[in-house]
C-alpha cells in the first residue's frame, strides 16, 4: 500500500515541508510555481510535474524523482537516489551529494540540464557539469551511431 | 547574394512545387499544416519552422535541412545532404537517398525520429531505424558520460 503526498497548484510558498516520510510513500507535486519544498526521510518516489521556479530538496529515494513538462527546476538530492528522470524539460539544476553520484540520470526532451558535483577536495565546493542536449546520429555499417555534442566550458 | 523562397501559413496544398533552384537559394516554410512540398535542384538551405503533417522532398541541399519546432513531418532527400537537424519536434520521418547515407543528423529535443535508408539489396526496399530519443547520463572518473537508450525494434 502506497500513501501519496499531493503538492498542487500552488505559487510562491517558500517554506513548504514535508516530514517524517517513509518508504511507503510518494511525493506528486504538479502546477506549482515560486515555490520551495523540502521532503525528509525517505520515499518511495518523487514527482514534479509541469512547474516552474521550483526548487525541491529531499534526502532519499528508493525507486526515482522524476521532472517532467518544467521550466527552471532546481532538485538537491542530500541522500541518495537510483534514478533521476528529466523529461520535457527546459533549464534543470540538479544538486548530487557524494551519496548519489552514482546515480543514472535519464534525460529525454530536454535543455539546460546541469547537474552539480562536490568537488574532490576537503571543502564544500561544487563543479557544474552541463549535460548534452544535441546529438549527432551518423550512418555507419548498416546503423546508426550516437554521439552526444557536448559544449566545451567551465 | 543569397534569396529566399517563403512559403508561410499554406493549408492543405499536395501539391506545391519549386522548380529549377540553384545554390544560392534557400528555402523557408513556416507555419504549414498538411501539405507536400517539392524542391527541385540544388539549394543552400532548407528550414521547415512550426509545421505539422508536412512532406518535404528534395533534390540536394549545400548546407542543411533542418526541422523546427514540428510534429509528424515527412522528409526525403533525393540527393545529398550534408546535415539534417531535428530540433524540438515529434514525430518525424527521414528518407535518406544512397547519396545522403553519410548525411549528419542532429536532434535536440526530440522524439519519435525515424531514418529510412535503402536496404543493401538490389531492390528498392527501405529499412527504418528509430533514433534514441532518450539519454542516460552517468558520473564516472569526475565526468558525466552519456549513452543513448536505444529500444530494440524493428
Amino acid at each position: 500500500m502506497m500513501y501519496r503526498w499531493v503538492v498542487e497548484n500552488q505559487i510562491g510558498k517558500k517554506d513548504l515541508l514535508i516530514d517524517k516520510c517513509d518508504s511507503k510513500q510518494t511525493v506528486y507535486v504538479f502546477g506549482c510555481k515560486d515555490l520551495v519544498l523540502q521532503i525528509k526521510g525517505k520515499v518511495n518516489n518523487i514527482t514534479v510535474d509541469k512547474c516552474t521556479k521550483m526548487g525541491v530538496v529531499f534526502t532519499d529515494v528508493v525507486a526515482a524523482c522524476e521532472i517532467v513538462n518544467c521550466n527552471s527546476v532546481e532538485v538537491q538530492c542530500q541522500g541518495t537516489a537510483p534514478t533521476i528522470s528529466v523529461d520535457n524539460s527546459a533549464g534543470c539544476q540538479l544538486y548530487l551529494s557524494k551519496g548519489s553520484l552514482d546515480a543514472s540520470i535519464t534525460t529525454a526532451k530536454s535543455s539546460e540540464i546541469n547537474v552539480l558535483v562536490p568537488a574532490a577536495g576537503p571543502d564544500n565546493d561544487l563543479v557544474e557539469h552541463a549535460l548534452p542536449q544535441q546529438y549527432i546520429h551518423t550512418y555507419k555499417n548498416g546503423q546508426f551511431v550516437t554521439t552526444p555534442v557536448s559544449h566545451s566550458g567551465g
